[in-house]
Order: structure tokens, then C-alpha cells, then sequence
């Protein structure tokens, strides 16, 4: 249908995160460093992407459950339960990851990144310039 | 194909701004005041936003164009050709647009924001908190 957008993924996360309950909630809480491995049909799209340079990275978090619309926030059960709307919960009906990033490497259509919160796997939706100094 | 994530819309915009050449590029560069109207399935997602709340908008740009990977940036030929991951061109592989509203009144599940570049009928895909204190 037209009006169900269809995302294509423009790549994926290379991480040392496996699974869910090694994921830290964000990249600032010890993520590891991650390749964000890109097609090569979009190297046009990549080419002015290098080390030092910041941006905001879109993915899809695959493992998400889109059916939960309120949560506790930080899966800390003294927070009380908040429309997903508030939050920056991965479980909610479209489950797009935002992250702000520094690439630190480049190798051809491969970016390197300091620290990602994402899963190995996950699909890279979109890159984008950063605007306010504070994005995250 | 479970690799093409598909987008469910939760919601419209609805705006003054019905053509691409009357939109402005940000939404600091004079766009309008608008609303926000959201599924009523999603009430329960949206129950802590209201007026004063500040929050990340994610929208479908679906009169962009998919097959654009470099321009330049701002329309403005005097800038070099950049790869579309290093710019916030709504044309790209998935046109998702980033944009950090301030809500100023909310209807049941409609939301006012005071100043927004989007279309009038451009799907809302997430809303996210602000983490940072310059998210744009």
C-alpha cells in the first residue's frame, strides 16, 4: 500500500553487542565501538563521511517489541509507567534507534564509530547532519 | 519481506504549508505553527506529552525523492556537491525527517508545535524525548 512506507536498509551495525542484556541503554554508558558497514550502491551518499566527524544515525531495532506503548522508564520499576511519546524506549510502534555518533575510522564503505548502543546486525536506516551542538 | 521493515504511520501533520516551495528548510527559518494529530489506537503512547513539553518528531517526507544520493546543500549551487549522509536533504534513500519540536497545546490526540517545516499530510512515523540539551 502506498501509504505503508517502506524502509530499505542502507546497511548494518557490526558490534561485539550479541544480545539484548549485554546492551547498555546508551551509547555514553559503555558502549563498545562499532562498523557501520554501508552498500556499496550508496558509497555517493557516504563519500564526504570521514574520522572526526560527527553525525545522528538512524537504525531499525529489529528486536523491538512494537505493540508496547507505555513503559517503565529505564526498565526501573520506580519509574512510573510513561507513554513510550516520553521516552527513548527501543520498544514502541515504529523502532527507530537515533544516536548521535563519532566516526573514528573509515575503511571504503565502512565507517567506524567511538560507541554504539546497538546490536550486531541491526539495520542502518538513515545518516544525517548534526544541527544542534547538543544532538543525542 | 521480513528484511524491509515497513513503517506504520501513527499519525498526520496537519499545516498551512501544502507545497514543497513554500516549505522553509528548518523550522527556525519562519515555518508555522501545527498539529500534530495522532491514531487514537496510540493514546496510551502519548499520555505524558503536553504543553511546554519539548520532543524529537520523526515524519515520513514522502514527496522527497529516494534516488537522490548527493546535492547541494541548501539548493544553493555555490555549494559543493556533498553525499546526502553529510546534509539534512529531505532527498534520500529513507526520507525520514528529525524534527525538535516545542509542544503548545494539545486537543485529545492532537498536539500544536510552534513552528514545524513539514507538509500538511506528511505521516508521523515516532516521537522521542530530548536527551540532549541541543537536539535539533
Amino acid at each position: 500500500m502506498s501509504d505503508q512506507p517502506q524502509l530499505r536498509p542502507i546497511g548494518r551495525i557490526e558490534s561485539p553487542l550479541r544480545d539484548l542484556s549485554d546492551a547498555p541503554l546508551q551509547a555514553d554508558e559503555g558502549a563498545p565501538a562499532a562498523w557501520l558497514v554501508f552498500d556499496d550502491a550508496l558509497a555517493e551518499a557516504l563519500k564526504d563521511l570521514g574520522p572526526g566527524d560527527e553525525a545522528l544515525l538512524l537504525t531499525w531495532l529489529d528486536r523491538a517489541d512494537r505493540e508496547v506503548l507505555s513503559v517503565h522508564p529505564r526498565s526501573d520499576p520506580n519509574n512510573p509507567i510513561t507513554g513510550v511519546f516520553s521516552t527513548r524506549s527501543p520498544d514502541r510502534p515504529n523502532p527507530i534507534g537515533l544516536h548521535r555518533v563519532t566516526i573514528t575510522a573509515r575503511e571504503g564503505n565502512r565507517l567506524q564509530v567511538q560507541a554504539l548502543e546497538a546490536l550486531d546486525g541491526t539495520p542502518i536506516i538513515d545518516v544525517k547532519a548534526v544541527l544542534g551542538a547538543g544532538d543525542r
